[in-house]
């Protein structure tokens, strides 16, 4: 049943076993190995640019919009003033791309590992690397789980950015070993940015997918009911992520936070204004409502 | 960057160039070729049994519910009897099993133009064949299009769940050809549908994705605004479709349905007794909410 793939880029992951999914390749921009990791960039034929890392689409300039800008509106909407925000990770520059949109946001600290991935989407993808002229923006190269135990700031909303904690050893097919951002995947985690929260503060953490890490979800959903007062599970429609969605696990440390219902509302004609593609006070609402067997599973955390 | 793909089985489509994806397979069960297509089933590593038709996958075993339960209860639920239903296609037998779940449906007619997927599924995949078991059910061999022609019954309710307008010519890898289900993609076949539906009448016809067919999608939306007095549209998350995303076109003739609101409210603890797995009364209503690029589309047709 094969068909000749020649001149596509194939994604493979330990942690969607036994599917695959590729993209046509019209030219490679970058292939290099970081300190931390392999580093990809191509011209695809159907979906712009391309960033992947170990072999990981991390995103396309064609389907991105739903990815940063809900990773991005759902908390900043929901506080009432997010002044000062910290983004870790995010190295591609969308979501502090996105955060210059809004002109509560005052202040904006981002922490990424690797500064050869920033470097990458500023020389190869200006459509997301515009993100770093962010001129509000202060960025460390760093670990951010390392950062939030030695920074004494505070911060309205904390954006985890992150990609996948389990990335393919390069040398056997099948092997797996912890990505960068294992770190970013465990309650330890959650405690050290919520003491890093200020006053009704909001985070807002890249969750996988439901239909491939319910286990995972789950359980950091769990954990995050132990740490906060109010935690949800959202999700957005990523066509070039596995399985075509990702989620995201807002905390709010207000326990008044009502995460479906945003105070800051843009309705569809605002948010079309505002040059969004993907997110409107509707989708926002909306992405908060969750199938029946992951719903069920996770009310049982409460 | 390609990999070794020995052993799986791959999906492209001159409707969504330039992507692929490929599931790993374990055995194939069937491959042959009917009258009108190339029908695969296979058992996959993670996916459970998958049926493919032309190339195209049309069910996994592991996320069907979500298009089955959504094409089948949207329309359902927003009628308050919905006593009479044809179904044209759906000949993997996912919506009739769906339909059997309703005890208000008193009878099922169906017309799936191709008998041997019927009978593939019967065989290789009870999980959805079991759907013919279902005793309301009449089940006609022949081209839905024609059905609606030379009938003279009228029904509550029509679902039309097609396989794709357009496929791969097995000659040559780029060549297209209409599939056995163009005639269903059209105004003409809409207005058949439309003659053919009773007083109150609703329809929903599978729709492609907002991804990848903005353009059919926005064109058949504004068609039927002009033959049917209220229509929508809907989506669900398949992850084995493309871009993990299939739309759904709903039509009323009764201008005052209101599909956001289903009639028949399951609540998520019903919705779950009744071994639903993706369907509750509140995904029902988040279905209709579309991200900002498709939703100003469509507010266009209007």
């Amino acid at each position: 049943m094969d068909q000749d793939m020649k001149g596509w880029f194939t994604e493979r992951s330990p942690m969607w076993p036994g599917q695959a999914f590729s993209l046509k390749v019209n030219k490679v921009l970058l292939d290099t190995h970081s300190k931390f990791q392999h580093i990809q960039v191509f011209e695809s034929s159907h979906y712009g640019k391309v960033l992947s890392l170990d072999g990981a689409i991390q995103f396309t300039e064609r389907d991105e919009a739903s990815y940063q800008e809900m990773i991005t509106f759902l908390p900043i909407n929901c506080h009432p003033a997010p002044k000062k925000v910290l983004v870790v990770g995010g190295g591609d520059g969308g979501v502090v791309r996105e955060l210059a949109r809004h002109p509560g946001v005052e202040q904006v600290i981002q922490c990424e590992i690797d500064d050869q991935v920033v470097e990458a989407c500023k020389t190869h993808v200006p459509s997301l690397g515009c993100g770093f002229s962010n001129p509000k923006l202060t960025l460390y190269t760093g670990d951010g789980a390392e950062f939030l135990k030695t920074t004494t700031e505070k911060f309205d909303i904390i954006i985890t950015d992150a990609s996948d904690p389990v990335v393919s050893g390069e040398d056997e097919a099948e092997s797996t070993k912890d990505g960068p951002a294992a770190s970013l995947f465990n309650e330890d985690y959650y405690s050290r940015m919520k003491d890093r929260l200020a006053s009704g503060g909001i985070l807002c953490c890249q969750g996988e997918s439901i239909w491939l890490h319910a286990e995972l979800i789950t359980r950091l959903v769990g954990k995050c009911r132990e740490i906060f007062p109010v935690v949800e599970y959202a999700f957005t429609c990523t066509p070039t992520y596995p399985a075509g969605q990702i989620g995201f696990i807002l905390c709010s440390n207000n326990p008044a936070t009502n995460f479906r219902e945003p105070v800051t509302v843009w309705d569809e004609g605002k948010a079309e204004n505002m040059g969004l593609k993907y997110y409107n006070a509707a989708i926002h609402r909306a992405a908060f409502v969750l199938p029946t067997f992951i719903s069920s599973q996770l009310c049982k955390t409460k």
